[in-house]
């Protein structure tokens, strides 16, 4: 999606929120910070994702005049007010973990440091894109570890929660390790490898399935075909003589299969194909995947050379929505935090050190061993470096995920979370802005 | 998101089969039918939605150089197949079940009637389109049920599975009896009534709640104040202070719980409240809530005037995606299907009649008594009647969901399933496919 509109893609109380801030004088500058506050059994770790494209949208948002008229007809804004969004230019900094980093809860995955104004306008664009991205990414790499080294195609565009969804999610799922998209749109728009084969639809055009198969391998000589349109076994037996009838012009694949026991045909048709000497072609598999299933088959022993993955990665199916949050932390310079029950924040502008060892949430300002996973992304409203190839992202992500401890690793719960400390000196302010606040709204006056 | 682009929002396949038939001469009428396959516990009817917006797009779907140049990148398409693309138009018929229209499993949400090279390039775009506002809708009836009468507020955009599921979602959600949306992109663009409160960040920007009340107060005077930022009662306190402070100036209409035990925090503060002389002001819940959490709460007698709900509608979290098909089911006039487990498709150009007593899937031709559902709403690449008022869904989907037995509307799975019947004629041909194909298909030539 371009960034046009997006502008008033914010929930209305962000719009009153800063119309009150500018009416009231309020310009200091504040902290937002962006986490997922929980970690499910779900999950052993997230994979953040989608920080470069909120920053390509940041620099361009822009408060238009067919923009500015749906405000106005809200009937609640001033035109002093809209006149400071016509003139609304992001100004603030920006600072995030990089794309293809694992990430845990209450690690902020990004900060934005901006006029109060300024960043609370961002708060549902911020989430929706960063969460989302990171949301599927991180249920990618678990498709990805199950399928231990086979390619892993993206099908998921059907049944995708939306246009957008299908889109940012291939991006994601390239990332996390999956090979290529069936989506011509993403493919273009992220530079990801565009894969396909044929559905049912073409062999039941045809009154013989044999005459299907012959006209697309003629039409796409390395294609893979499609067996299970009628009987799976039959389907097989069908490639096996159009390879006979094609003899050196035969340059099929592969086979796939879309239904049934998996394993068990898949078993057969290796077998089918083995005895007529067609131990090259390929068994690509799909049709109700997910990580388990594929690592079920794996260790069942199932011949299956490569996976097509939909629906469950496409809208992380065991875990549709992840706890994100984007909270106040500091205004003014001055540390902030909520109280409400089961949603503290932590205050101030923090850093996430990384260690063999683990993690520790810290003030910005400290300087604790390991790696600092915040990097500056935006300042003064403008990105800081040109935006990563996504090939980096996707290396990253190899790399760091690879760097894991293996219990995280594996599709099971870890039986101990991944440490993630607070530093002393953070939890010391922790307790100070929890005194102050404690202290400033005691009594209900 | 604009049609723009949208005309490769398609899976590679497609344009390969598409490519294929145009090579092979192949250009014949081709029905497919877009349908649920199984409804799960979870849903006991789905509500139709997202059909208009199908027609909108596939009244505008053009490839314009840009695009051309994807597919050309792609390597594997002749300048004679990018040429016909070039010059494509949609230009066939559309039948579709009206938005707001309650369905079932196997019932034919959308036929396209059309030559098969451009009926298989919509497949993707189709299934994403009416899946995604078809599966939120869905889950948006029963958060509003559960409601029973109190209005719901859609508070999702955040956490939706992107910036289309948020918008396309707050459409259905409207459409479903969501009464309005947070989402100010949402509203203008779908004309739907846009609601907001005040955030916790606007309490933490102040040192006092009390003055951040004051202050949101005289900006917006008929606001909500949102009361649990750090401790819920003592916020409820300041509101009942504010009011006396404000005299005859105080005009908020209610107030925000939106953490905690929020039954036993709504009792309390509606005392504090009506002990206080502030009977008018109104109770709004929101946090984690769901159609059952909802009902529990009302089935508390918890005293909520309203709701916020957010992530488990905008993500339909129970059921986050639907067993949706576009299938082929007839080509060349001639009935078409699948023999595939479990995924077996009725065939031919079908029609669903409605009475009291039930569904019945029929053949086109066929006329029975009740209501026809499918309805033409496209021809030769047309629009035959203006785009549909979302009003006019709306009450659609509220009476015909009103119509319903009191167990489809229940929450709870209803113990017998709504009588979905194949016709006697429909069940024949279905028969008499399955042999033809059976037979043409029989060994393995």
């Amino acid at each position: 999606m371009s960034a046009q509109g997006l502008e008033l893609f914010a929930d209305l109380y962000e719009f009153r929120m800063a119309h009150a801030y500018r009416a009231l004088g309020m310009e200091e500058e504040a902290v937002f910070s962006l986490f997922v506050r929980r970690l499910p059994p779900q999950r052993n770790f997230l994979l953040a994702c989608g920080a470069e494209d909120l920053v390509d949208t940041l620099e361009k948002l822009r408060f238009g005049p067919e923009s500015l008229a749906c405000l106005r007809d809200l009937g609640e804004f001033p035109e002093d007010f809209l006149a400071w969004l016509a003139r609304f230019r992001f100004s603030g900094a920006v600072h995030a973990i990089p794309e293809g980093t694992p990430v845990f809860a209450n690690e902020p995955l990004i900060e934005v440091v901006a006029p109060i104004a300024e960043a609370q306008l961002l708060e549902t664009l911020a989430m929706n894109m960063v969460g989302t991205q990171t949301l599927l990414a991180s249920k990618a790499a678990r498709v990805v570890a199950a399928a231990a080294g086979r390619p892993v195609v993206d099908f998921g565009s059907r049944r995708a929660q939306g246009i957008d969804a299908a889109l940012a999610g291939a991006r994601a799922f390239h990332v996390a390790g999956v090979a290529s998209t069936s989506n011509v749109l993403a493919g273009a728009r992220h530079g990801i490898p565009v894969a396909g084969t044929m559905a049912h639809s073409f062999v039941q055009a045809f009154e013989r399935e044999a005459d299907a198969f012959r006209a697309f391998a003629r039409q796409y000589p390395d294609t893979i075909l499609l067996v299970d349109t009628y009987d799976t076994m039959a389907g097989v037996h069908r490639v096996v003589a159009l390879a006979r009838e094609m003899g050196e012009g035969f340059r099929v694949r592969g086979i796939r299969l879309d239904s049934g026991d998996l394993a068990a045909l898949a078993g057969q048709a290796r077998g089918i194909l083995d005895a007529a000497g067609l131990q090259h072609l390929q068994i690509f598999a799909s049709g109700g995947l997910d990580e388990w299933r594929i690592a079920a088959l794996l260790a069942a022993g199932a011949p299956i050379d490569a996976f097509g993955v939909g629906t469950d990665m496409s809208v992380s199916a065991d875990l549709p929505a992840l706890d994100i949050a984007y909270k106040l932390t500091a205004y003014a310079g001055v540390g902030r935090m909520k109280l409400s029950e089961g949603k503290r924040t932590l205050p101030g502008r923090k850093q996430v050190f990384r260690t063999a060892e683990g993690d520790t949430v810290a003030l910005a300002a400290e300087r604790l061993p390991g790696e600092a996973l915040l990097r500056p992304v935006m300042a003064g409203g403008h990105r800081l470096a040109p935006r990563q190839p996504l090939a980096a992202a996707r290396q990253a992500a190899a790399t760091r995920i690879a760097a894991l401890p293996a219990a995280l690793r594996a599709l099971a719960p870890a039986g101990v979370p991944y440490p993630v400390a607070v530093s002393p000196a953070l939890a010391a302010e922790d307790g100070q802005v929890r005194a102050r606040i404690a202290a400033a709204n005691a009594g209900t006056a």
